[in-house]
């Protein structure tokens, strides 16, 4: 059975000796001193550990089922999720008003990783319940804030996101579901949503949620869209609960992975809802928050490729098979470990320079949001907006392909269910599509994304880079060579495409969307080729001052360097494929293929 | 619900324009004229798409059940099997004396992905009965040829390979399984096999096992192995069933996916079992059928691309999602069909672009084996030998990687069951796995396979690049740049890598180790742009010719400029991966991870 240990000393590094939280000028960072936050890493990695990650086989062997209306989560998870109250997680970057701890959201990321590597589908419960509950922090009403957020902050109630229907996905536009307005102010939502995570469970009292709909008489398409708030319960004024509303889970759905979520149909019939924000601004509304869930989705790809990896090396360190074409590593067994084997290491060295790259990504995108949030940085918004789609599309791509990798490790064994490294990939596999399918990613970062603001923002983002390496060139011979030299070739690469998309994307749009998904690839691997040369700089600074710890600085370099000669010579590959423009990509008629 | 339609013009394409088999000097060749073939070829698909497709969900949902020692298969699997024997096509390829049809090999594997495709699962107990038969046929006396071949030409009998142990994988050096020699000249074998697909069902009266073993007194080692014949039942002299075996199915094992397969722990106690070929030569008899058997392995993951293409190309014609950016094209509908999209056309190209050309890869291959067995063709038995890691690794690699692909298409619906897609994936993964999982094929080819004859096969291969560029350039200015030119630098990029390996590799051998899994993909991209030439060049010939199917034509032709232009460039990637050397794979200690 696989097992699961916290990385919170590579988390640490990360915030204090990369990111240096406590000397940002960002409100609330300040009290990110090391010990603080290493107190509240290793609190979570131990609840991850010891009572999420045990039930993530039972989640997804057990699977959810649906029983006269009550859907049975997994064996113990309800025991779990009070736990998990009970320490105060859900709240951990709320408001204190409603029962939060108003921490940074960087810290809940950190904490939101290993959650996730321990139990993706469990999360998912508690997840889904922070998205909705943000949606009414930036949209909702003093009444409703006070109604509803305390409950949600504690997860005393959970909540979910209601977009799809079964004829639409990405084109919300295409939305059947109606809102009949009432006098007393509330409306009716009668319509069906399918796709729906933590839909419907018997872990909270009360689950509020959050349902796009049409307005009888609304325009035309996704200008016609408005977000209500449809409790599963109605509240009663003195906050108790009154009656059953009008909305029921219809099915459950038979999935690849995350058994242990309950993805249900959900069908409103008259149900009473209350409008969150303006009416017709529905997906301004759900947009505001998007950013935060995209990040989170990254995460779980980061989240299971770190799982997935730390089991397979496990593995590798333990089953022997063959010998070191170099000399015999285990004289004294009848063969030598996995890991001796160049192809083995390869495939270890991809996974651990990938999750640890990952990591630094997403912390730092993380605490752009905080910046954004907390310090009213509008270039901070820009830039994270401009990497959201990045960061959710290139990460779990390559965290899928990190878990088919670890699972690869294991052989025939990986095969197996009870080994466990099939769930690991199947839980993955979800992630490059709910919140937006990655080729959508694709075309917000390159349809949208780029243009903003006049390109104010991928400017920006080459500046960084360009004076980053500008900056730190000249003081290191092999630090030039090995980490700021491939950086400048990929960064090159990367603003040829974005040249490339300007010059012939105005003749016809299609040059510039056809090369989508190997921008949005190429992008995420110059993220992790710069985050990788600060983790190099910030490894080599500490070795210089004599870390006691030199094996950790100098395994930080070693797998820096790999990163940078094995994977981020992928952006030429790339440029080229985007270079070649849309002319092959549209040839056929679609009844020729 | 998923469908399958077979392909059967594009596999009379590549038989007859591309291969041009009717010309070859091949024995068995002069009788595959266009008509037989597709005769063939349409029965075939026949049965695929109304016998075994429909039961492909069947399998994977109900799975196999082990009860009192009994393996029960799937509804249905028996009646359909039934019918797969009426057909004679267990036979296909086999000798007329034991009730075969004598057929080409390429014709069987032909025929073959087409009932993979339909039903991976099913098609594997006749696709291993085919295993044990061949290697019956090579290395069995007269009398265990007489015994068996008959009832497994047929398949009245099934068969299986018993290679893999708990402890030992491809290391199979390790093996404990041990043969007891008897009087009467038969052995007693005893120990536990696993892994053991179509081990124990009943869709069959007998199952000949072929268990690999160590007589006692047997050299230490992979040089003290030996190969039995152990049927589930002994059979009499008059060829009756006898007693009932010391073989028993233990457990069914739970996977990921393949779940109409019964891959069935074996326990062998004293089970009677008779050595098939030499006594410590049991590798050997195994490794004759290896090429065979993973060229049946890359076939699959053709077979499970190629039917989650078909069904993503449906589906992408058919939902409506969006606008097309460069003009609506589906005025009368709420939205454009998804294969308006660029992104999505990216997707679909991949994906047919690779089909097509693994097929002509696969059947290429499947001819030289025809070739070296039929003709006796030392030449092409090196060189199938030296490409048959490539066809095994590259095309599963690649093929799981198109089943995600097309999955993706589907968005949500994708990661739901019933839709069917999550099954091709969880088929096709296994392939990356059995009959020596990828990595070791990439530690074959590079480690051994390239050496092989003094290097005599690979040189053969780039003269045959070489040559074909040569013969062909200059004739059509177009067919230079689109497909001569990429063929070209990408061969330039493998011959590159062979360098590096034969500089570096001599200072130490993990340079050349380091990159063997990459130089097997650039391999297969090579091999893949070869095919892509050659059925270019073929499809230009017949529009010169003034071919009625004018977009048939067209349409490879645009397929392969696709290939060409954004999938062969990966060989440059590749060679700067393996050139960078085994020093960032190597850097860390394991304890260091």
């Amino acid at each position: 059975m696989p097992s699961y240990t916290a990385p919170t000393k590579d988390m640490q590094f990360i915030l204090h000796e990369v990111l240096k939280v406590t000397q940002a000028d960002v409100p609330g960072y300040e009290e990110l001193e090391p010990e603080f936050t290493n107190a509240i890493l290793e609190e979570a990695g131990k609840i991850s550990s010891e009572v999420l990650q045990p039930l993530n086989a039972v989640g997804d062997t057990e699977g959810c089922k649906l029983e006269n209306g009550v859907v049975r989560t997994p064996t113990g998870f309800k025991e779990a999720f009070d736990k998990v109250k009970e320490g105060g997680w859900p709240g951990l970057d709320m408001p204190e008003e409603y029962g939060g701890q108003n921490m940074p959201y960087v810290l809940n990321t950190a904490v939101g990783e290993m959650f996730s590597s321990a139990n993706q589908a469990f999360t998912m419960y508690q997840g889904l319940t922070h998205g909705a509950a943000s949606a009414i922090l930036a949209h909702g009403s003093d009444e409703q804030k006070n109604t509803y957020l305390p409950n949600m902050v504690s997860c005393e109630w959970t909540g979910t996101m209601n977009l799809t229907e079964p004829h639409c996905g990405t084109d919300l536009g295409l939305m059947r579901t109606k809102a009949e307005p009432q006098d007393d102010g509330s409306y009716k939502i009668s319509g069906q949503k399918i796709f729906i995570s933590a839909g419907e469970h018997e872990m909270a009292d009360n689950i509020i949620h959050l349902v796009l709909a049409k307005i009888t008489g609304a325009p035309e398409g996704i200008k016609g869209v408005s977000l209500f708030i449809v409790p599963k319960f109605l509240v009663n004024e003195d906050g108790s609960l009154g009656a059953r509303n009008g909305v029921a889970c219809g099915k459950i759905e038979e999935k690849m992975g995350i058994h242990g979520n309950s993805t249900c149909v959900m069908n409103y019939d008259e149900a009473t809802g209350y409008l969150l924000g303006e009416e017709h601004k529905g997906m301004r509304a759900m947009f505001t928050m998007m950013n935060e869930a995209r990040i989170g989705v990254g995460m779980q790809g980061l989240s299971q490729a770190e799982v997935a990896f730390q089991n397979a090396l496990e593995y590798a360190k333990d089953r022997l098979q063959g010998r070191d074409v170099t000399g015999v590593k285990n004289p004294d067994g009848p063969a030598d470990p996995l890991i001796v084997h160049p192809d083995i290491r390869r495939s270890l060295m991809d996974q651990k320079s990938f999750a640890e790259g990952a990591r630094a990504f997403i912390l730092w995108g993380a605490s752009m949001i905080d910046r954004a949030h907390r310090a009213g940085d509008k270039d901070a918004d820009g830039l994270v907006s401009l990497l959201t789609p990045v960061i959710k599309g290139f990460l779990t791509d390559q965290g899928y392909d990190m878990t088919v990798k670890a699972q690869q490790i294991y052989g025939g064994h990986g095969y197996i269910e009870e080994w466990g490294m099939s769930q690991f990939t199947r839980d993955a596999r979800i992630a490059m599509i709910y919140e937006g399918a990655n080729g959508v990613q694709a075309l917000d970062l390159v349809g949208r994304k780029l243009a903003v603001d006049g390109g104010k923002h991928v400017m920006a983002f080459f500046d960084l880079v360009k004076n980053y390496i500008k900056e730190n060139s000249g003081q290191d011979e092999a630090f030039d060579k090995d980490f700021l030299e491939p950086l400048k070739k990929a960064s090159k690469d990367l603003q040829a495409a974005g040249m490339y998309f300007m010059a012939e994307g105005i003749k016809n749009p299609n040059n510039a969307l056809a090369g989508s998904y190997d921008f949005m690839h190429m992008f995420g691997h110059v993220c992790l080729g710069l985050v990788w040369a600060q983790m190099g700089k910030a490894a080599m600074t500490a070795l210089a001052d004599g870390a006691s710890d030199k094996e950790f600085y100098e395994t930080k370099l070693a797998t820096g360097r790999y990163y940078m000669a094995r994977q981020l010579p992928a952006t030429a590959l790339h440029l080229s494929r985007i270079q070649s423009g849309a002319d092959t990509v549209m040839a056929l008629e679609a009844a020729n293929f």
